[in-house]
C-alpha cells in the first residue's frame, strides 16, 4: 500500500510538472479574448437575452437578478469601513460582492448601461477605501483580511468582484481600469499569495478560494504569469495551487476529505475558477484534468445528500444546509453543460428552481423545461473511497425506498478531514420519514449570528461537537478518539471491510477503525433491512470491539422526539441533575435517567409521526443511561437534544442492535398505531475474529439469522463457524437468513 | 347583574316548557319520513351521484371513502372483544363505525348492494356480541361503556351508527331490524340514558354526546319519546337534555365554555343531532334556537383559530387539533347550507381539502368549484363574551395582517371552564410567523398512545399542564390561582375591562382578575401595535398587580427556540440543576439560570426564521429566572421546552414589557440580520388605580407613549392623571402616542 502511495505521488508530480512546460510554451491569451468572458461570454449573453419568456427557471432566475438589483440602486451605494464578524458592515460588503456580480451578468445579459455603472460606481468606492485600510483589527485566530475580519471572505469577494469587473471591463475606461488595478485588485492579490502566501499555498478549501481569487483576477488583468501562481503555488513548485489541490483534496472517487458541508462550500472556487480555465485557458484541459476529477467531486457532493437534498451534517457542518445553496447551483449547471446532460442533474435542479446566469444556466433551464415530468433526485447505494490516494477508508451510503421517501444509512471510516473534522469513526446517521432519526449534532455554532461569537465557531464545537461522545459511535472509557489529538487524528484512517448493496433485501458495509484507542479494536457492520413482514426499512448494527484488557465501552445514540416506552425500570432524575462526566463531552450532557438490565433492552420514542425502537442484545449488567445536552453551556450555545446510551465493562464485545421505525401517529388526528416494536429480540449466537452470527426475533414467528466475516472477506470464499453445538457456514463476507422461527 | 342572570335563567326554562308543549301537540312524524334521511335525503344521494365528475371537492370526499371501503371490505370483518384504551381492539371498534357510516351513505349514494352488506354483517356481528358484555373492566376514573372504556366512546359509536342504520333501514329486512334493535341499539341508549342518566342530563360535551346518541337511534327507530329524552332531559324536566345544553354551555356570543379544542370535538354531537332533528322534526327550528346559537357556537369557534387553522391550545388541548378535523369538516358545510352561503367557510374548507357526503357537502363542494380564486380564511379582531349569560369576563382575539401571515395575540379573562379548564386566568398567547412564539403548553397527554397511559391525560396534566405557572399569567406567591381548587375557579371568572380593535396602529383589550388570589387584584391591558418603523407586529403587556401586603409576583413567558443574548449577565447552572419549587407545578421546571437588575431587561431568543425579544421596564432587584421543564418527571411526559420568568417582591406593581419579533435569520442560507432589537426600552412613567402611563424608546428616535385608564373606561370620559410634575390627559379608555424622541 505505501508503495502504490509513493508511485502515485510521484506521477502526480511529474504531470504537474509537464503540464507547467506545456503551459510555459504556450501562446499567451489574446487580449481580446481575455474579456470575452471569464464567466459569461457575449454570445451566451445575447442567446440567454433572445431566450427570455421561453424557460422558466432562468426567467426566474434573471428575474430575481433584476429585482435584486433594481432594489439596491433603489438606495444610497454603501460602502462602509469594516466592521465585526456577522455585523452590519461584514454583511454589507458580502451582499455589495454579490450584487456587482450580479449587475455584471445583467450588464452582460441587457447590455443596459445602468448595470455597468453600477459596478463601476462601486468600484470607485472601493477604490477610495481599500487603500486607506491595514489588517482587521477583530480577526481573532484568523489570518486578517482588511474588509473583513478573515482573509477568506475577502477572497470570496474577490471572486465574485472578478466576474463583475470582466462583465464591464471593455464599457469601462481605461483610466477607470487602471485606478481599479492599482488600489484595489493589484494589492489585494498581492496580500492574498505573497503576505498570505501559506494559506495561499495550503491544501484546504481556504486556499482554494485564495487561488481561485488571484486567478480569476489576474485573467482579466491579463496577468498570465499570476495564474501560473495560482495554477501551481506560489513557487510554482506545484506544492501548492489549483492543481495540487485537485490532486490532493479529493479521493480517486471524488469525495472530499473534509465531508459534504465543506465541499458544498468549495464548489464555488473549485467551479468557477475551473470554468475561467476552461475559457481562458483551454488547453489546460483542466474539465478533464486526474481523469475528471471535478465531475467525480461534483457527483460526490450530491450523491451524499439526503433524500430531501439537504447536506448529511457529518464533521463540521450546518443541519441544513442543501443542494439549493448557491454553490451547487453553480457547480449543478457547469457540471450538466461540461460533463454532458443526465437527468439525474434534473433532480437537482428541481431543489434549486433556479439556474446561473450563464451559458450552462441556459442549456440547463432550456432541458429542464423540456423535460416530461418534474424530475427527481434518486440516488442509489454507493461507497466512496477516502483519501487522495483512495486507500484510507471511505464514506458508506445504503439507500432504499423512491424519491423523497428513501431511506438512508450512512457510516463514516475515512480520513479525518482536516480542522473541521469530528473524532467520530464509524459513527453513524440513519435517515427516514424525511429528518435525521439517529442524527449528527453538526456543529456548534450560530452561523452569521453576530451576538454568537460573531456567528463563528463556538467553544462548544471543540468541546462537545468534535467529540467522540456527541456521535453514534462507540466511546471506550470516557475518552474521545485519538485524545482529541488531531496531528494523531490525522495520521490515521478507517479502513474498508466490504460493502455490499446487491441485494436490495439486506444491504451491508463493513469497516474497522484498530488505530483510535490503543489496544482496541472495533469492526462495525451495518445492514439495511427490507422485509414486506415490516412497515419501513430497519437497521441492524453490530459493533464489535475486541481488547486485552478490560474497558468501559459506550455505545450511543442521538434521537430526537419524546421517550415513549421501554422494557427497563428506569431510576429518573428527577428532582436533580448532574452532568454524565467531566470532560471529553460528558460534561455537557445532563444525565437524566438510568436502568441496568441483564435481558434484551428494548426502548421506543416517537419521532415526527413514527415510533422508533431500539432493540440491543443482552449481556450481563449492561447499563442504560439517558442524558440532555445542556450542561457547562454558560451562554447557552447548544441545543437542547436527548441521547441515549448502552454502557457495558468488557474486554471482547459485541453491541447488536436492531433500530426499527414502526407505526403512525398523529396527533391532529388523534391517530395512533403500532406504539409497540414488531421486532421484539435480538441474540448474539457467537462472535470472534473470524465472524459474528446474530439472530433477530419478531412477533409472528418474524426470524433473521444474520452471519458476518469479520475476517479475510474474499467474494467466494467459504466460511464454517463453530459456535456452541451448531456450524454455521456461508459463502462470501455475509450472509443473512431471512424467514420464520 | 345577578338579577339580569336570574330573568335570563327563568326566561330559558320557559322557552323550554313552551317549546316541549308545541313539541306533545305535534303530529307524530310519519314512518316514510324517518328513513328518507336522518343526514342524507334520497334526493340529495341522487344529486351527489348525478354530479360525479363536476365538483373536485366531492369527488376526492367520495374516492376517500370508496378507498376506505374498498380496504376494509378486502379484509376480514372484525369485531372483537373489548380492549384497553388506545389498544387495537379500541381502535378497531372506532375504525367499525367509520366505516360502517361510510358504507350506509355510499350505498345511499351509489344504490350498490354490497355498501348496505356490509353494515348489515357488521351489524350482525355486534348483534351477536354486544348482549354477551358487561361494563368494561379498565374504566379507570370514567364511567364504563361496554364495548369501550368508558361510555364516551361508545356514545359516538353510536351516533355513527345511527347514521348508517338509517341508510339502509329500508334494505334490511323486518327480522334484521328487530334483530339488531333488541340486541345493541335498545340496550345501548338505555345503557346511555338510565344506567347513566346522570352523564346524560350533564351540562357537558359528554352529555352532548350522550343526548346526540340516544336521540339520533332513537329518530330511526321511530321512538319519539325517547327523542323528548334526548331534547329535554331524562326527567323531561328541561334540566338537562340537547337544548339545556344549548342554552347553557354557550355564550351569547356562541363562545364555548371549555374552548376550541373541546368545541370542536363537541361541533360533532351538536351538528350531527342538530340536522336530524331539522330534518326530522323542522318544527322544532333548532337551527334557530336560542336566536341562531348553532351559527354563533360554530362561528365563534373557527374565528378563534391561528392563522394556520390550528386552534388556540388553552384548556386541555392538543397543540395541532385544526380545522380540517372531520368534525369542522362536518359543521362548516351545515352552516354553510343552513345559515346561508359565506365565503369566509370557503376559506375554512380550503384547509379541509374536503366535505361531508350530503346535501350540505355538495352545496358547500359546488361553489368552491365556482369560487374564482382560492379563498382564504381572514378573520378580524374579535372579542367573545363568556358564560351562558355573556356576563362572565371573554376571550380577546386581537388580529393584523393577511391570511397565514396574520400575526395574533390572545387574552383569556372568561369562566374556568369544567374539569378541563386551567388555572390560567389573563393568560395571553403570541402567535407570529405562522406559529404559537409566546405559547400555551397544551395538554399533559399523548393522545391515543397506548403506553403512555393509553393515551388518557397524565398525571402531569394535573401537576403541570393546568398549572398557573404553565401559562402566561402572573403567579402569587408561587401559588396556583384558586389554590387549584377546581370549584373555587368554577365559582368565579375574569372581568372585561374594555377591548378596542378600531385603530389598526394599536389595537387594545383590559380585563381584570381580582379573585383569584387573596388580596391581590390583577390587571392586564395588551396592545398588538403596527408601526411602519418596525418590520412586524409587537406586542406591548402592562400587567398591573395591587395588594396591601408584599408578595412575590412571577411573570412567566413560555416561548421555544434558542437563547440569543440578553443585556443580563446570568449565572447559568452549568453544573448541577435542581427544581424552580416543590409544588404548583415549579417542581417541574428545571431551574436552569438567574440573574438580577435594576435597570431594563433585555433578553433574545431565535424561534424559527425570526428573533424575539422581552423588554421589561427596570424596577430595583428584578430577579430573572429561566427554566426547562422536565423535572419530577419519571416516566417521560413532558416535553423539554424553555421558560423565562421576571420575579418580584412586591405589593403594589406593574409588569410593563414589549415583546419584539425582528430580523431574519435562515440558517440553510446562511444569513442573518437584526438579531438585536430595535425597541430598546421601555419605562413607567406611572400607576394607579386610576391609569397606567408607559414609555417606549427604540433606536432613532423611536417612541410610544401608552396611555390606560385602569379604572371605569367610558368611551367619551376624559382622563388627566399627575405623575411627578406632569399631567397626562386624554379621552376614551386609552391613548397611544407614536412618535419620536
Amino acid at each position: 500500500m505505501d508503495r502504490a502511495v509513493t508511485l502515485q505521488g510521484h506521477w502526480q508530480v511529474l504531470r504537474r510538472w509537464l503540464l507547467l512546460i506545456l503551459l510555459m510554451c504556450a501562446a499567451p491569451v489574446a487580449t481580446e479574448a481575455q474579456h470575452a468572458g471569464l464567466f459569461l461570454s457575449k454570445s451566451e449573453a445575447q442567446a440567454i437575452q433572445a431566450a427570455r419568456g421561453h424557460y422558466p427557471l432562468m426567467d426566474a432566475s434573471i428575474a430575481q437578478a433584476e429585482s435584486t438589483l433594481e432594489a439596491a440602486m433603489a438606495k444610497p451605494m454603501e460602502v462602509p469601513n469594516p466592521g465585526e464578524a456577522g455585523g452590519y458592515e461584514h454583511e454589507r460588503h458580502k451582499q455589495n460582492y454579490r450584487e456587482m456580480r450580479l449587475a455584471g451578468l445583467l450588464f452582460s445579459i441587457t447590455g443596459q448601461d445602468k448595470y455597468a455603472a453600477f459596478v463601476r460606481d462601486m468600484l470607485n468606492a472601493y477604490a477610495d477605501l481599500y487603500p486607506t485600510l491595514g489588517p482587521h483589527p477583530l480577526a481573532h485566530h484568523q489570518k486578517p483580511g482588511k474588509l473583513f475580519h478573515q482573509t477568506l471572505n475577502e477572497e470570496v469577494w474577490l471572486v465574485h468582484t472578478s466576474i463583475a469587473y470582466d462583465c464591464v471591463y471593455e464599457w469601462l475606461s481605461e483610466d477607470e481600469r487602471a485606478r481599479f488595478e492599482a488600489n484595489i485588485f493589484r494589492p489585494m492579490a498581492d496580500w492574498f499569495h505573497i503576505r498570505n502566501q501559506t494559506e495561499f499555498d495550503r491544501i484546504h478549501n481556504h486556499g482554494t478560494w485564495a487561488v481561485a481569487a488571484v486567478g480569476m483576477i489576474a485573467y482579466v488583468m491579463g496577468d498570465l504569469s499570476l495564474v501560473e501562481k495560482a495554477l501551481h503555488g506560489s513557487q510554482l513548485d506545484g506544492n501548492g495551487g489549483f492543481l495540487a489541490q485537485l490532486d490532493l483534496l479529493f479521493s480517486p472517487d471524488g469525495y472530499y476529505m473534509e465531508g459534504p458541508y465543506y465541499i458544498r462550500y468549495a464548489l464555488m472556487p473549485f467551479f468557477y475558477f475551473a470554468e475561467a480555465i476552461h475559457r481562458m485557458q483551454p488547453e489546460v484541459g483542466i474539465y478533464d484534468y486526474r481523469d475528471q476529477i471535478l465531475r467525480k467531486a461534483y457527483y460526490a457532493a450530491v450523491e451524499t445528500a439526503f433524500p430531501n437534498g439537504i447536506f448529511p451534517p457529518i464533521n463540521d457542518a450546518s443541519l441544513t444546509m442543501d443542494v439549493a445553496a448557491p454553490e451547487v447551483v453553480l457547480a449543478n449547471a457547469l457540471t450538466y453543460e461540461r460533463y454532458g446532460a443526465d437527468d439525474d442533474l434534473l433532480g437537482v435542479t428541481r431543489f434549486q428552481g433556479r439556474v446561473i446566469l450563464s451559458g450552462a444556466g441556459l442549456t440547463l433551464a432550456r432541458n429542464y423545461a423540456a423535460h416530461g415530468h418534474e424530475p427527481s433526485m434518486n440516488w442509489s447505494s454507493v461507497e466512496f473511497r477516502d483519501g487522495h490516494d483512495g486507500l484510507r477508508g471511505g464514506l458508506g451510503i445504503l439507500r432504499t425506498g423512491e424519491g423523497e421517501n428513501q431511506s438512508l444509512l450512512l457510516m463514516k471510516y475515512g480520513v479525518h478531514g482536516g480542522g473541521h473534522g469530528h473524532f467520530d469513526k464509524l459513527h453513524f446517521i440513519f435517515y427516514d420519514q424525511g429528518r435525521q432519526v439517529i442524527r449528527d449534532y453538526g456543529f456548534g455554532r450560530w452561523i452569521n449570528i453576530e451576538p454568537k461569537f460573531g456567528g463563528r465557531y463556538l467553544p462548544e464545537n471543540d468541546s462537545y461537537a468534535m467529540q467522540t461522545i456527541a456521535h453514534n459511535t462507540v466511546v471506550v472509557d470516557q475518552r474521545t478518539q485519538n485524545g482529541f489529538d488531531e496531528d494523531a487524528a490525522e495520521a490515521t484512517w478507517g479502513e474498508r471491510h466490504f460493502f455490499d448493496a446487491a441485494n436490495a433485501s439486506a444491504q451491508i458495509m463493513s469497516a474497522r477503525a484498530d488505530t483510535y484507542y490503543e489496544g482496541v479494536g472495533m469492526q462495525r457492520t451495518m445492514l439495511l433491512m427490507e422485509d414486506d413482514r415490516l412497515q419501513y426499512p430497519v437497521v441492524v448494527d453490530l459493533y464489535r470491539l475486541s481488547s486485552a484488557e478490560l474497558h468501559q465501552y459506550d455505545y450511543p445514540l442521538h434521537y430526537s422526539g419524546q421517550n415513549i416506552v421501554s422494557n427497563l425500570t428506569f431510576n429518573t432524575r428527577t428532582d436533580h441533575l448532574q452532568p454524565l462526566g467531566e470532560a471529553h463531552g460528558y460534561q455537557h450532557i445532563w444525565y437524566t435517567a438510568s436502568a441496568t438490565s441483564d435481558s434484551t433492552i428494548r426502548f421506543t420514542w416517537l419521532d415526527g409521526h413514527r415510533y422508533y425502537s431500539v432493540i440491543t442484545a443482552p449481556h450481563p449488567e449492561s447499563q442504560i443511561l439517558l442524558g440532555r445536552t445542556g450542561a457547562h453551556d454558560p451562554n447557552f450555545n447548544l441545543k437542547s437534544d436527548p441521547v441515549l446510551m448502552i454502557r457495558r465493562q468488557a474486554s471482547d464485545h459485541l453491541f447488536a442492535s436492531v433500530i426499527q421505525p414502526h407505526g403512525y401517529f398523529n396527533e391532529a388526528q388523534e391517530r395512533s398505531d403500532q406504539a409497540r416494536p414488531g421486532i421484539t429480540d435480538i441474540r448474539v449466537v457467537g462472535h470472534s475474529s473470524e465472524a459474528s452470527v446474530v439472530e433477530v426475533f419478531g412477533r409472528e414467528g418474524f426470524f433473521w439469522r444474520i452471519m458476518v466475516a469479520n475476517g479475510p472477506a474474499e467474494e467466494g470464499a467459504v466460511h464454517s463457524v463453530a459456535l456452541g453445538e451448531q456450524v454455521y457456514s456461508w459463502t462470501g463476507t455475509h450472509h443473512v437468513d431471512i424467514g420464520t422461527h
